[in-house]
């Protein structure tokens, strides 16, 4: 399979360019990638898709959201990630209904804050919920039997640095962990379906 | 309790009216309500906050998102539920921190497509999705004592007229059997809850 990774120089990006590579030929995107695409820019999709014509599967593992406190959230906040990881994965599936070969799929990727929840995190929470109603429901009118699921990894045990001080008693997945969710979606058979690695 | 009513002229929030209406004092907002509001402009919910001063509860009945086929569906179209709905309700809940008493509470509306999809729906179950997701994580840092629900409501029976076409075999509700959740939220104990009734 032909498979555009969007975020591969991230850290769960690279485990997935490591676990799919070696079965299929990836093409790596993302803002400092072989194809440069900024996912927060729609016309930067649409230009990105018409330049690598068909792929047989789209896995987004890029997009951010906001960390903070409630009491001193503002909209503005809120829409860092509305922005970044949740219209920048819906333009994706928008923008790429008709890249997408025959039967292929869109993997797109969410995190534990979808169901379980923690101080600081309601924006991302946010996201992550929309992100997967979105796919959910998508699921039902994609074209000629592409696919879409959402990966929805816990925090990743390479990233504990960085983010263990939020998530405190949740037992963290290494990256390669977390890279066999997008090879079930890329390789396996099923639909509008949210796989949960979540340690 | 002195509780706010956004949308109270609408189907659902006339019906919350009526329920709450019989043992409480419902302040009436919305578009064209006694207390102007339009939840799509956060400085009009600032004004509207403003300008009541402290209240017991608000009630959120209004928001709109777009139902349209995902073929053809396009960016601005999912920025229609994502500024209304969406946005809409989480700057209610982050600009009325403050203006809600100590026990106070929230109570957001979502419904049935955040679980059970439909062609023309993806943008809706987004906004859902979206919605459900932050309440919940909301409920674990709103200060003294404030809690937050969610009422997702089925199809409304007196709305089949517009909605039905969307909604075959869906079991409708009353409008008035939907705004029961909203006296278990407001008048109940729970927080971090959605309130399904999905008939």
């Amino acid at each position: 399979m032909k498979i555009l990774l969007i975020g591969a120089q991230g850290l769960i990006g690279a485990a997935v360019a490591a676990e799919l590579g070696a079965r299929h030929d990836i093409v790596c995107a993302g803002r400092k990638a072989d194809v440069a695409v900024d996912i927060t820019d729609p016309q930067s999709i649409a230009a990105m898709y018409a330049r690598l014509g068909r792929v047989d599967a789209v896995v987004c593992a890029a997009g951010h959201a906001y960390f903070g406190p409630l009491a001193s959230m503002t909209e503005a906040n809120v829409y860092v990630g509305i922005r970044d990881k949740l219209m920048g994965q819906v333009n994706l599936v928008l923008l790429g209904q008709d890249a997408v070969s025959d039967g292929g799929s869109f993997t797109l990727t969410t995190g534990v804050l979808a169901d379980d929840y923690i101080r600081n995190g309601a924006a991302a929470s946010l996201v992550n919920g929309g992100v997967e109603a979105f796919a959910r429901s998508a699921a039902l009118e994609l074209p000629r039997g592409i696919r879409i699921n959402v990966v929805s990894p816990t925090v990743i045990t390479e990233a504990l640095g960085k983010y263990g001080p939020f998530f405190r008693g949740f037992q963290p997945v290494t990256a390669a962990r977390a890279a066999l969710g997008y090879a079930k979606s890329v390789e396996g058979a099923q639909t509008g379906q949210i796989i949960r690695i979540h340690g």
